[in-house]
């Protein structure tokens, strides 16, 4: 089961759990009838996740002192756990004849779920796809108040105007505001420049290209590839590059993770026409007089150094034909990739959806707001959306409660 | 919008991104355009997000001269730093009247679009209602083995033992497996003490009363209400509680979370009925015997002390009706708050689909294999659902790519 209404993301949660008084914890089980006592079984857990330690503990007392007796043993099994995450620990092997014959039926079991849950994968994939539809218009409307390209209506205003009180003085009458062509400038570079992880690779040359930056677009892939584009729109103006438009897909695997959901395979960029190399901000242009020494002509030679660039973003990582490399490449290859990965997320999942918050840094403060709803009412001056409340209340009227059953037969 | 297409979770994400190579951080822009000379402003999200610091820095190199020469100014705003988190640095206000209404104008439309939002996340919940439907003869069915209520098939057997080599020797003939009318023992109690942060709640006691747990179900709340509930199904045979059902409800918040999601609200549990205070495994039980100086009768006394136990689970922290609280005692409650929603979450998400991994243990190989997708290969002898790949290829086969366009007028 996936979750798509996962109000707590798991990892906000065990964040949190760090925080958690630490529970008195005595040995766990074990009693005769279960099927945990073999000592190197229960400390494979140990390797995998560090809270597993104290509930992993030996069945018994009388096992644990036998153990601190056999220090040698002890190390022995010590210097296998490296090597066990992932290993067959011979516990399935160890059950009973009958007992084994209902764990592989329940393995049946579960292979039917896992073709079920990809046919509920690809009709949320389908949901998402509609509902994008349904928002287009509004972002529609959105990449014509910020370009210029729109006139925002009085009503617009008014309502925008009430829903935050920054915005109080705000002159709601008519539509002739000044500087009215020129729409909001710089509004996706700044931002871009407030999102996490994004503004660290944005520099001072990335910054003025980004100038003409006049909208960022999502879209999903057609009808049975799955994954995603973003879509960043550029102004014919800009002088650094031929292109209109810099698109940047990610695909993802054809099968869905052990979890449920989809997960990335790839990314897909774009070779950008930068006018020339001194427009070009993802290199370094160094240029060196040359002469030589029989004809004494004087010839200039131009060096390009590749530099870190927000732009390097359309350049993403390959992944496909890694030949046997060295672990540090790897490592690196890796790094980069999780950094494309998560810009392509916090482009798609925060910044297209909330892109005036960000411009204003009313979305940061809920970075952090996110899942500790606990210490609600924090920043309630920026509740935006108290007038749905009426609405929303009737939508969730509360059904009373049913006492559920255990249905087994 | 929220994202159940969310292959990768975003501190997964972020996790990597610790491990990333630091770009090369050039003070962020800014231009003449750009709304963010502000130094105070653009210093309001450090305090927010640590990455944002070099971002975030001053807009040039004069600037920060200038400011570097005031150290008292600077103190000055670094004093105030610490209460600015969620204010209003006055950076919408200074924007020009123009671009005021086109800010506002954005906002309603971000407002429309949280209604819109609001339909999207009722779908995917029946969505989600529909799928667990689908999925329930199948959870049925698996009840019914483990409980040793029903028989496995000879197709299920042998499909799951082809399923898994380790399961190969088991003998899909027939029947008349021994030990039949057992089921799987232990089956619940085994799962649990493998999954992460659940597994540290268990204690000796509590895994005798686990014994009798034959089924861990899972529904979503009627119609109108979000939210689910968690029914632990016992054997009537347990000697400890009366009850052969113990149900834990999680309720989400009537409105959306920022991000478009559902938020837990609160949960409610279950007053289990102990045969005796003995039996009782939340609590510990002191008799001490008193005599009577005067009548030199004896009467015994029992003082019972509240103790850690995973049966606390049906007994949550009520957040409801909290007055001003010491901050130790918030904290305190904010921590077995935390505590309470990752169990829930655990079980829902992880232990409820994948039960019989959680059995063997090959969910915990997962544990961290999940968006750990770039070290592919590295637990491929587990895979279980190699045999669907073709048919999966059918359903996402490639789409021809179509150019994109930004849809702007």
């Amino acid at each position: 089961m996936s979750s798509p209404i996962e109000a707590r993301k798991n990892t906000k949660s065990s964040m949190k759990i760090d925080n958690a008084p630490t529970p008195h914890n005595t040995p766990a089980s074990v009693l005769d009838t279960s099927y945990m006592r073999n000592g190197l079984q229960r400390e494979v857990p140990q390797t995998i996740v560090e809270e597993t330690t104290t509930g992993a503990a030996p069945a018994d007392e009388e096992e644990t002192v036998s153990r601190l007796q056999q220090p040698l043993l002890l190390q022995s099994i010590q210097e296998k756990l490296g090597t066990l995450v992932g290993q067959d620990s011979g516990y399935v092997d160890a059950l009973p004849t009958g007992v084994k014959r209902r764990v592989a039926a329940l393995k049946s079991l579960q292979a039917d779920l896992f073709e079920m849950e990809r046919e509920f994968q690809v009709e949320m994939f389908e949901l998402e796809k509609k509902y994008l539809a349904k928002y287009a218009p509004l972002y529609r409307s959105r990449g014509g108040i910020v370009s210029g390209k729109e006139r925002p209506t009085g009503e617009q205003v008014a309502k925008g105007a009430a829903l935050e009180e920054k915005l109080a003085g705000v002159d709601t009458e008519g539509e002739g505001d000044d500087g009215d062509a020129e729409g909001i400038p710089s509004f996706w570079l700044t931002a871009l420049e407030n999102l996490p992880v994004v503004n660290e690779t944005i520099t001072d040359r990335d910054a003025a290209v980004l100038e003409y930056l006049e909208d960022i677009q999502l879209e999903y892939l057609e009808d049975t590839t799955p994954g995603f584009r973003l879509v960043f729109c550029f102004s014919p103006k800009t002088p650094y590059f031929k292109d209109t438009q810099l698109v940047k897909t990610y695909y993802y695997q054809r099968e869905l993770g052990y979890s449920g959901d989809f997960i990335y395979d790839h990314a897909e960029g774009q070779q950008i026409q930068w006018t020339d190399n001194r427009s070009n901000v993802t290199v370094e242009l160094e240029t060196r007089k040359q002469r030589n020494k029989n004809t004494k002509q004087v010839r200039t030679i131009e060096k390009l150094t590749p530099v870190e660039s927000f732009f390097n973003f359309f350049d993403p990582p390959a992944t496909g034909e890694e030949e046997e490399e060295e672990e540090d490449d790897e490592e690196e290859l890796e790094a980069r990739l999780a950094l494309d990965y998560s810009i392509g997320e916090q482009i798609k999942d925060k910044l297209v959806p909330r892109a005036v918050d960000w411009f204003t840094g009313t979305a940061l403060e809920f970075e952090f707001d996110e899942g500790d709803d606990l210490e609600e009412g924090e920043f309630d001056d920026d509740e935006d959306t108290e007038e749905s409340d009426a609405e929303e209340a009737d939508d969730f009227a509360s059904a009373p409660e049913q006492a559920p059953e255990c249905k087994q037969q």
